[in-house]
């Protein structure tokens, strides 16, 4: 009922970062693609198989060094629903291995329409006599437009299965701030109004690290906001992407923890997936390019916090 | 690359409402279930031939007098990529009988993942040398609180797919306030300031009703909202959930549309897809009663158009 999963693994693997598998089959190693369309056709079936064996492979490569995985709907999606079989599949290797799995689907819905995305993603659903848990990821990233209707049903879920989320409050996108930043009248930004909704949100999922089930997303393209927010928000565990790719840099997150140094958990997805094509080693390499980029990542944010 | 094929076919049917394809296994007849789970097996798979054998259904008792249909993903993503599988057969058996289909995903995200998304649910994705659509549906709803990074990739889409948007801008639950009508510094409230954006948006995606691309989805459960609304966004068609099962009424809905009797489609799910459990009739006769409903609501609409 809380992210306590989470940073157990962080604390294990002194790493608090997490893998995004965005993978997009333009970027994806050749001898990788020419083995899954082989196999499945060249079509949306193949397409979707070269993902997941991309990602296969670098959950083998990533799984004892870093925390948790997070892939993100849309790269799947794109895909139709044989995209959607891959993530599925992702998400059960991942488990495997024993990473934590945030799916990134910025869910948002009310009543019993978010009900079904909580138990799609997080929980389970009965056909006949049994459940069944067609995703079974450990969190989901959701966005709060529509208030508490829309969060109340992952709140459930999270109780009985002990799950988190992590809700959009400051995303790390250059027009975030269109009405992110806005000023409620009496002068408090938008985003830090949701960042409260998600410490309100989190009071009855506490969790023995002093965090709570809801998590919320904060870029690391604003550090200040990062800094201001871990202040305010005492209970709500961090979800930061915008790390390499998108030009967040180490000390820019830095902000983001406490002072035992949890807090956060910062997210590269571009930088490790692709690391081989930066490195410019052979494409058959990708996944042992990804853990140099990993471990370089890790050691790069330890070395900023306290 | 506007909402002009949607006001087309509501003229031609004269009937501006939507009905939503959200279906539950638990409430669907009990024949449909078991044919489905006899040839697919009681799982997973199942389950979703169900859905789609029930809208099966539905569509061919509603297409020749009802001009759109709204599959909402939750309820597909509940059973997996299996469900999705269903979402894209819905999808397809929709078009194939002539009705315009938006999908129902409130999705959100920036740049080339909301470019992935966009290329799912409207678009199409290369494949070796070919391009494949993935879902195809006409329009998507998308929630826009990450600004216009997470619109400009679907107002690409739209410009070059002849397809549309639909915003959250007031949503029909009682929550819909927390954050929508806090009033921003100056005396705007959030949801009036989203539509302005709204209309900003569609600027490049103007079509021959005077209506843009970039709809909004505003609740039938805030009639004066909505009346305001029409008034300020005049460019932007409103998709309106919340008439029937959430307690909108017709008078409820009338003032979201113009004096022309355009500007607005109206959404019921519920009481359309279970109007065989209300009338209490055989539940062979579910798309019979469905129609019915379907006519009913119809007439009742718009009697209160002027």
């Amino acid at each position: 009922m809380s992210l306590d999963l989470l940073i157990k693994k962080i604390k294990e693997t002194n790493n608090p970062t997490v893998a995004g598998l965005d993978p997009d089959l333009q970027k994806l190693p050749e001898f990788i693609k020419a083995a899954a369309f082989k196999e499945y056709g060249v079509g949306l079936e193949g397409a979707a198989e070269s993902l997941f064996a991309f990602n296969k492979g670098l959950i083998d490569a990533l799984y004892d060094i870093v925390p948790a995985v997070k892939p993100q709907c849309a790269y799947y999606e794109k895909y139709g629903w044989q995209g959607m079989r891959a993530l599925s599949k992702t998400i059960a290797y991942a488990k495997e291995k024993g990473m934590f799995v945030i799916t990134d689907g910025k869910r948002n819905d009310i009543g019993t329409t978010m009900e079904a995305y909580a138990s799609a993603h997080l929980g389970a659903v009965k056909i006949g006599g049994s459940e069944v848990e067609p995703f079974a990821a450990d969190a989901l990233t959701v966005n709060g437009y529509l208030g508490t209707d829309g969060i109340a049903p992952l709140i459930k879920i999270c109780q009985a299965k002990d799950k988190g989320i992590f809700v959009l409050v400051k995303t790390s996108n250059p027009s975030s701030g269109e009405l992110q930043d806005k000023l409620l009248d009496g002068g408090t930004p938008v985003y830090e109004y949701m960042g409260s909704l998600c410490e309100k949100w989190g009071e009855s999922l506490s969790g023995t690290y002093g965090y709570s089930g809801v998590g919320a997303v904060v870029g690391a393209t604003y550090p200040e906001q990062l800094t201001e927010l871990r202040e305010k928000l005492p209970h709500t565990f961090f979800l930061v992407p915008g790390y390499g790719a998108q030009g967040g840099g180490a000390a820019d997150v830095a902000g983001g923890f406490d002072q035992n140094g949890i807090g956060a958990v910062i997210n590269a997805s571009r930088s490790i997936m692709y690391a081989y094509k930066k490195e410019g080693c052979d494409e058959k390499d990708y996944a042992a390019a990804a853990r140099r980029e990993a471990i370089r990542m890790r050691d790069d944010i330890t070395a900023h916090i306290s």
